[in-house]
Formats: structure tokens, sequence, C-alpha cells
């Protein structure tokens, strides 16, 4: 099959980093530029080492970009939206990685981040979890991917609010993050003695991805996220906290992920009774595009519990937007997407 | 002052070797003796390296222990209850450490841990969070230290629902807790290789310390516990979400605080509106008695988060058992409790 | 082309779990059969759970092994040498992940290990470096790969005593490594609460791999070992200590690593003046193949430090093993190596 | 006793910050004042969140420093020995923990930092490893305090040198440092998720402790140092390869250490022949003012391995520079230095 070449925007951070890794190894993506305005000339191992010997490329600044098959954009938020109109000319087909256009409601854009500079583009871009948004992703041009938090938010409650398992009462979540989620720029709040070691409250109110979330569920549900950092580098544990209707089981809760994810190649359902790995674990998604779900449901009271563990950077941002592309592209959903994680 | 004995059984456990640590700082106290069947003849280093040169004293196995004036006991739960004739026989003061005599009501008992052997000594024990119950302390021979995870929650919830700030909606806690918590005896899943960078549910529902917490609250609201440890060694950050009543505010809540909590030596508020530490985390707290509180509300919605960060060896167990016996004994409270913490 | 099959002994601990994790993403390699004594009857992902949704396979006790195209044996130090017999029978093609039929001399293996219970077989096996014994390699029925440090020892010293490089003084070699050197059995010294954290000396003098990098360095120089364990999970950072021939420079030792390593798919010669990742750093060969090579001179002393990382499981074991694997099969010696680590 | 006024300047730092914890604490040391150029009106807490509820100090600039009885200077390398004159005004005793007055010899001083701004008082200052110039420091007005590697090196070696115990080849050091090393401010290198897991080497040649270490110990013997950071956010282990003389044994490296060493407050021996804590762990030191020491004799080549375990901002720094104060004022030597460290 022919290459389609990518060019990556903003590949010294870590989504764009991370994006550059799998496109590396992608057998139908050829990487063509990637841009750094901070690390111009530099030799992408500079800032990425685990890709020394992988790659000859050089960071560009983002003004000697040139036009692609595809643009994977992986800018602060705000940029993009600010410079649509130069980079949507430069590729057919747009990957945007920030939080520019997941929504669709102004209202909410404007209540969580401000207001939007391009208010009539909101709605254009599909935005993407793989497995809720698939069938819109086969031909989308644009497309947004869904947010770290938001992604593993909504694998885990889609399939619940989808099936009426749940009942209407607010819905609390719980984000285990890393300080990966914070990016690639040093500041006082990153410096590594100050950070290791700590469990830091990082949002326990009005955590942006919020809205991605309850634009996306079914039934716009009361859902209420609270962010708290480990001191990993990497990965995501989502816990959510609601009821189940009365009556209904853990056979329901079984049901509902199994008709939600049967045939899906990333998730896993991760439920054991034995054994010293039972819930899903972020350590053991690590690296790869997996998402794995887990619940647990207290028989007396009917209240139930669901974890998801993913890699904020894979499943959650890099990996997933590949695996849309993949979609979009008519390729095979697991092309370059395939490493199943380490252990131990 | 007369120092007074003390012996501490199960000493090379992490509640009892943490106790003996305190106690060898403490100026009134004379560590008697420290029983440990599987360690009986080793020197305390042996197994506690941090007391190399503090200390010349060896285990003894448990049918060794002699009469004492205090009397520490850190034995797995359930051990105590049935050898209590023999244990209480040795010392007018005990101070236990264990599940075993913290409730009052059988039935909670039997729901969360079986059959209780001595049930007519359930409520003979005063339970121990020393902000909570030092009243009832200063008279009390036998005391009942709170569970870690009990004490992290209390010390959060108990002034809000004292002072009417909550709704009556389910209360929804997630404890960050540790792997001292498991105890020190290794096993499959407490294996390094297995453990580092997990971050492992452990409790999604069906936490014993719900009895405790619940028995003490005032109005035994609807409190869920949740208990997932991250790979630190030591420490708990517990999240509390619920909500305050219609009309009620950010003052209220301070105010709530403010008279539970004003003048106790080791209660912290921590709420900053900048800087790098905003919010109670446990690191800093790490080998202290403190308890820091802190708590963000939303106002749109009236969700309140409270948190609240301590070492669960110190202020969730060893160290508030101290503080107890300093109150019983009528010495300053702060007494052999004074470390500060590090940082960085 | 036509797969081979190959079955794995000893493939619940963390060696033959690696080559597992390889060998399922090889193309030509079909895993037939996976053995434990402990485990068997339990799928796979019981133990790793990094291969959940990756293989159905359970594993089966030792006795229950079939013949295979290749055999890779994984087992605890001494059983193969006692077992030989019966293993060898089972394919034509065996690789050793043990150490014992790495030594040729017998004395040797004795001053280390002890009675080797075949001594007739030592010398019978090519020892496995792939860079160092790549030639004898292709010719090969019976592998045994090196081990972790001495193949970390052995990458960054080999080419400078091959090429005259070092003065004939003792050489120190400090090798820090990591929690699953020791093994998936836990032991008290694994407990996580006792080992994280910590730094612990582990083998100060008489490390067993000194005979294998003194039997693979030309001339068999003065080396001298000392483990040092972080608490890492994986990798190996090995530093050298020598002093280079008065009047050789920088480009003499530039010049031989070029000739040793020109060409070698899986070393990286890492030294940067400038940059935050300038030498090499286990974390970043986490997972993979590579070992990272990189040396500084102290110019008025001529004293040279060489240092080397490699993930002691991956080019340390079971992807170095994987690797001549490849070699002696014809096949591209690449293949089911790939994976190029993560940053951050 | 009357308390001594004491003031430190650039307590925001690290030293500067650990040197105030301590002297919190202190029965005869009042905090007069703490300075801060960048925090300045901050209150302490802002920056050490330890020292919550402890003071009530707000940082100043050091313009408004005033006299006091002693000067703490924890001041960048360099500024002490410019802005001399003025410091020096303000105090009868000053304690420096820079590397501005450690060295005597203007040459090593010059090899290592550059021009000296004011040579002539080279010498002037004590420099202060308790242990080892306890005499002199009991006159001291102007303490220098050790560097924390030089600190570590000296501690092991210096007994041996002095009783002849080793032969005169090289020694060479490997230091594992932490990432408190580098000083409170936030750069590329100390970005979190850059530094978290990674073992860097830092200064494989050219260290400048050297400077102090050689001209520390008896005879000048040549000595290498080599420092590598873990991720470890405190402590060092100091790791000594060298050679005991033909026919000394294990005994006489005994007797040198319990001849430099014995009644020593805080000089401890590890060396145990069983249990999981055998030889000196920097964890089992963190927050404490120990050394813990131990070796191990190779018989066969006459190898000795020294290995010393401190906090690098304690027994490295704020601690013994407290140590060497108490001994300069006449004061019980182990004041305000009694914490234990923690277990697990």
């Amino acid at each position: 099959m022919d290459r389609k070449t990518v060019s990556i925007v903003g590949a010294s951070g870590y989504a764009g980093g991370e994006f550059l890794r799998l496109a590396l190894s992608h057998p139908y993506l050829e990487v063509k530029q990637v841009t750094s305005r901070r690390f111009a000339g530099e030799p992408v191992p500079f800032v990425h080492p685990n890709l020394r010997g992988r790659t000859n490329l050089k960071f560009v600044s983002p003004e000697k970009l040139e036009p692609a098959d595809i643009l994977v954009l992986a800018l602060p938020h705000g940029v993009l939206a600010r410079e649509f109109d130069r980079y949507s000319a430069l590729a057919p087909i747009l990957v945007d990685l920030s939080a520019d256009f997941r929504l669709k409601d102004p209202e909410l854009y404007r209540k969580y981040y401000g207001e939007h500079p391009r208010p009539e583009l909101l709605g254009r871009f599909v935005y993407a979890v793989p497995e809720i948004h698939r069938e819109a992703l086969k031909g989308a041009d644009w497309i947004a991917g869904a947010g770290c938090n938001a992604t593993a938010t909504l694998l885990g409650l889609y399939p619940l609010l989808k099936a009426g398992v749940l009942k209407p009462t607010p819905i609390f979540v719980t984000l285990l993050i890393s300080t990966s989620a914070g990016g690639a720029e040093a500041t006082p709040a990153s410096h590594h003695p100050e950070r290791a070691g700590s469990i830091r409250v990082y949002k326990p109110t009005g955590h942006r991805h919020t809205a991605e979330v309850v634009e996306n569920l079914p039934g716009r549900p009361e859902v209420h996220l609270t962010a708290i950092a480990t001191d990993r580098v990497r990965g995501i544990l989502m816990t959510a906290q609601c009821f189940v209707q009365d009556g209904w089981s853990e056979r329901d809760v079984w049901q509902a992920y199994r008709e939600a994810y049967a045939g899906e190649p990333f998730v896993r359902i991760v439920k054991q009774k034995k054994g010293i790995h039972r819930y899903p674990d972020p350590r053991f998604v690590q690296g790869t595009n997996y998402a794995d779900i887990g619940f647990e449901l207290e028989e007396d009271t009917g209240r139930l519990v669901v974890m998801v563990a993913i890699d904020n950077l894979v499943k959650g941002t890099a990996g997933h937007a590949l695996q849309a592309l993949n979609i979009r592209m008519g390729w095979p959903e697991t092309l370059g997407l395939d490493f199943p994680g380490l252990h131990p």
C-alpha cells in the first residue's frame, strides 16, 4: 500500500512525541516533518531519547511546515483555534490532540475555557473515543481526540448509561493522574524534589474534561470530577461511584460491558476473584493502547464502583488518535498499536 | 516525674515498631519489653534498622511478658479478643492498636468481622481519635486506637456533620492508602517487582473501617468507602465527596473546622490559593502526628471535596495512640510526637 | 515462511515470561507450550497481566512438555544441568537462560557455583552475547544466554580490551541492578514496604557473573564486580573504572567502539555534551533490546569511566536470547525486538 | 541556659531549610531571621510545607539582615566569598554551608572552582566533618561545613588511611546521590516526568568534592570520584573500591573503624551476616544525622569495599553543621539531632 505522509506539529511535547513514536513504527505512515519552536534544528532524540537510532529527523520551526497527507496537531490549547486557517490549508486530514475542537456546545466551551475564537467550527470535528464514535470516524477528515481523563471516564460510564443500568444520582469520578499530564515544560511545581513522593490534589473541582464527559454521555447525567496526581509519570486510574437501579445485578453490568465492547481490540474487562492483579492497574497498560475496565458491586447498597486504567499518553491521547486515524483511512485498526506492555 | 514502664506486644510489626520508635524518645516512658514470636531473641534493630544505636532491647516471645504499667497491643486482629484475660491481667492500662475493641455495636462488628469472642467487652474500651474523644480518654484505662482510614475519614467529616453543614446525601470516601497498611508479612502480592509502580484497587467496596466511621459520625450518615493503594510505603490521602446545604458557603465550612480544631496541636488546615503545595499531601506529614485537612467547594453545584492527609502508622495508629496515652496520663499531649516532617 | 514451534520451560518466572512476551509477537514463532509447576492450569495472564487478550495459553506442568522445534529454558540455576537428558531429547534447539552452561572452565564453575553435575557438557553450549559471539551462534543448536550483568559488562569492556585501549590495572565494575533480578518468588527481603526506597548493596564482592566476564574478555583481565540494587524494577546501569594507556585519547575510545559496533542494530553510543539525557540511562532502554553505551575520559589522569544501560530482562536475558535465536535460524536479527522504549 | 540567636541566609533552599527545621527544635537556639530574595514576605511554610504550624517567621530579603549571635550561610557557591565582609560583620560566629571556604590550598581551589575572590581567607575557616575535626571545631568561630559527598567519602576512608590499612593503589569512589543535591531551583533536567525513574550519571569524572577529599585524607591518596544520581530525593550511598595491605584482614578493618568511631554518637557500623538490611542503606538514615558505615573484604584478592550511607541534607550538610555548632558552643553534641529515622 502507498504510505501516507504525516507531519506532527508540536512534536517535542509529550503528546506529539508519543504520536511520533507510534507513527515511526506504523507500516503505512511516513513521518515527513516534526515541528518544535524551541528545539528547531535539534535531532529528535535530543528531546526523545527513546528514539535514538530510530529516526534521522530534526525538528523544524512551525513556519517551515509543508503540505502533507495528514497533519497531527499537538499544540497548547487555544493555538490551533487561533491559527486554524493556516494549518487546515496544509493537509486534507487533521488530527487535533488539543481541547480546541472537542466540544459542540459553545456554552459549555465558554464555561470551561472562555470565549472560542472560531465558534462556527465547533461541531465540525469528529470527537474521538474510537470505541464510541467509530462510525462517525470513518468519514472524518477533521478529528478531535478526546481528553485523556474524558477517555477513561467515558469508556467506563458510556455502556452503563446506554444500557440504563444506573440510577439517576450524581456520579462521582476520581481520576488518579500522572505527572506527564502537566506537559513537557518544567515549572517549580514539577521540580523533582518537590514532586517525587507527593500525592497532589490537582483539580478537586472544576475539571475542564467535565464538559466533554457530560456532552458525550447519554442523557447528560450529573458527573463530578476530582483529579489527583500521584507521582507516576504515566497512567490514569479512573474510579466512578454510582448506584445501579433497584433490582439490577452484577450480571446486568457484565452484560452492558459485553454489549459495548465484545470484539473491541483494545478493551479488556479485568475482574478476577483471586490472584494479585484483580482490577485494572495503570502500570500494566503503560505504553499500550489498552483500556482495562473493571467494576465491583456492593450488593446490599447497590453501589457500583467502576475502574478504568489507561496510559494517558497512548490510549488517552496519541494511541487513540492513531486508532481513529486507522479507522478513518480504512486500515486495520490495531496497526502500530500492538505493544502488550511489560511485566514486571 | 517518675517514668512509667510500657511493654509492646507485637513489636516486630509495623504498628508496634512505630509505637516503639516513639516510646524510645518519650521522656516519661521506659520501654520494658517488646514481644515477637518470630524474632524472639533478636535485637530490635535486626527488624527495625532505624533503631540501630537507639536501644539494646531484644524481642522476647509473648509468653515471657511481665507486668508493666502500660501494655500496648499490636496484635493481628482477633488475637487480643481471644486472649484478653491474659493480657489484661498484666497491666492496668491497655492500649490496643487492633480492631478488636473499636466498635460498640455487636451487630456492626458481626457484619464486618464475624462473631466477636467477647461481645460483653464491646463498649468497654474508649475509642480514640484524640481530637474527637479527648474527654473520654482522660479517664480511660482501656483505649482502642481508631483505624488509620477511619481516623482520616472522621477527622475530615466529623466537624461538618456536627455543624450541620452537609446535605443528607451519600458521602463517598476515596482512601489512597500505602503498602505498609498490609503489614510486615511478605506475600506474593507484596513482592516488590509486582507491587512497585502499581496502583492497586484494594477494597472498592466493603471496607471494614466503614463500621467505625459510621458509628462515630453524628447522625450515622450513609458513608461509602473505596480504598486504593498507591505504591507509597506510608501515608493516607482521604478525599470525601459530599454536598453542602443550600445557601451554605465556604465560610461555613471554615467555621466548622475552626470550631472543631482551633488549638489542636496536630491538626493543620491546608488550603492555599497559590504555591505548589496547596492541599494536604501525605508526603509532608510522613513520620509525623499531623493531620492536614483541606477542602474545596464548587460554588455552582454545592459539591464539597474534603481532603485529609495523615501518616497511617503515626497519626493513623501509633502516634494517635501515644497522644491518647498522653491525655490519659495527664502528660503534655505532644510529648514524644514533635517531629515536623521533612522537606524536600 | 514456516513458523517454528517454541515451548518455554519456567514461563511464570520473569525471564521466561519476558521471552513469552517477545515470542507472542514474533512472526516466525508459534508458542506451543508454557510450563509452570506452581501455576499449572492457570491462564497465562493470571501471572502476566500484560498478556491479557494476547494469548489463550494456559500453563502446564513440566511433565506434560511435548517435543517442539525450539525449547527455551528459564529454570532456576542448576535444574537444567540435573535434568539435561530429558529436556535435550525434546527439541533439537535449546536456548538456556540459566547459568548452567555459560562457562567453559570447570574450575571457574566450581569456584562460583560448586560442583557441576555434567562437567562434560561445559563448553558444548555457545555462550551468547550476540554482538560478540555472532559467528559462533550461526551454527549453534545449544545456546547459553549470557547473564544480565555479564552482558552489560562485556558490551562495555570487550571492544576496549580487544583494541588494547586499557592499561593492565584492575577494572572496577559497579552494577546498579533492579529488583526483578531477584526473580518472581516473594521473600521477606522483597516485601514492598522493606524494599521500596532502599538502595541495597547486594553483592559487594564475589558476584558469580565475574566468571563469565573474565572468561569472555580478551586477555582475562582482573575485573572486580560490585552489585547494588536500587528500587527500580528493571534495568542495569554498569559503570566501569579503568585507565587508558598513556598517550591514548578519547578518539581512540570512540574508534574502538565504532569498530566493534558500527552497524549493530541494538547498540547505541550515547555521549552528548549538552541536553538533559547525556549518558546511558536504564530508563530509556526499558522494555527494549538496546544497549546504550557511553564513556567519559578524565584527561589529566587517564581514568576512563564506561557506562552501559540495558534492560536486564530484555537485552540482559530474553531479548538477547531471541536475538541469538534469530541469528541461529537465519532470520532478520531484529525480528520481534523492535520496541523503541518510552519517553517520558 | 541563655538561647543564642541564629539567622539563616538562603533559608528557602534545601540546605538552609534543613538547618531551619533543626534549629526550630533546638533548645538553645532561637531563629531570628531567615532570608530569601525570591520569597521575601512569604511565610516559611509557603516554601517548606513541613514547617506548617511550627513557626510564624516570614522570609526577609538579605538586605534586611540584622546582627545575630550566629549566622548560618546557605548561599550559592561563590556568593559568600564575594560578600564576605558584609556577612562577617553581622555575627561573631559564621557557619558556611557552601564550598567557598572549605579548602586550604588555593591551587586546589583554582583547579576545581576557578579564581577565589578572597584567597587570603582560605584556611581561616575550620573545615567540619565533626568526627574528624572535633578538636579544631571547639575553638572555631568560622566553620565551613564539609560537602555532602566529601562527608560520606571521608567518614568511610579516613580511619583506614590513618591506620595504614590500605595499599597505595588508586581508590575508586562511586557516589549514588539524590535529586535534592541539585538544589531547589527548577530546571528542564529536574522536570519530574524527565527525572523520575531515571538513573542519571551526573559527574563520571571531575567532581569538585575530590578536592576536599584529597586535602583531608592522610597522605593525600589518589582518589577518583564518580557521582550517579538515582531518583531518590535524599540520601547518599558511597562505595569505595580499594585493597588492604597484604596480610591484613577483616579484623584490622574493624579495628580501624572502632578506634576512630567508638563512642561517636552518630556513626553506626552496619555489617550483618543475615537479615534483610545487612549493609548501610540511605533509606534508613533519611532525616537523621547518622552515618552508617559497612564494608566487605574479598579474601582471595584483598579487595575492600567500603559503604557509607548518609542523608545528604542532614549528616551531609545541615546536620553536621549543627553538630559542629554544638561542639563549638560547648553544648551536648546531639542536641537537636536526635531523630532516629523511619521504618518501614
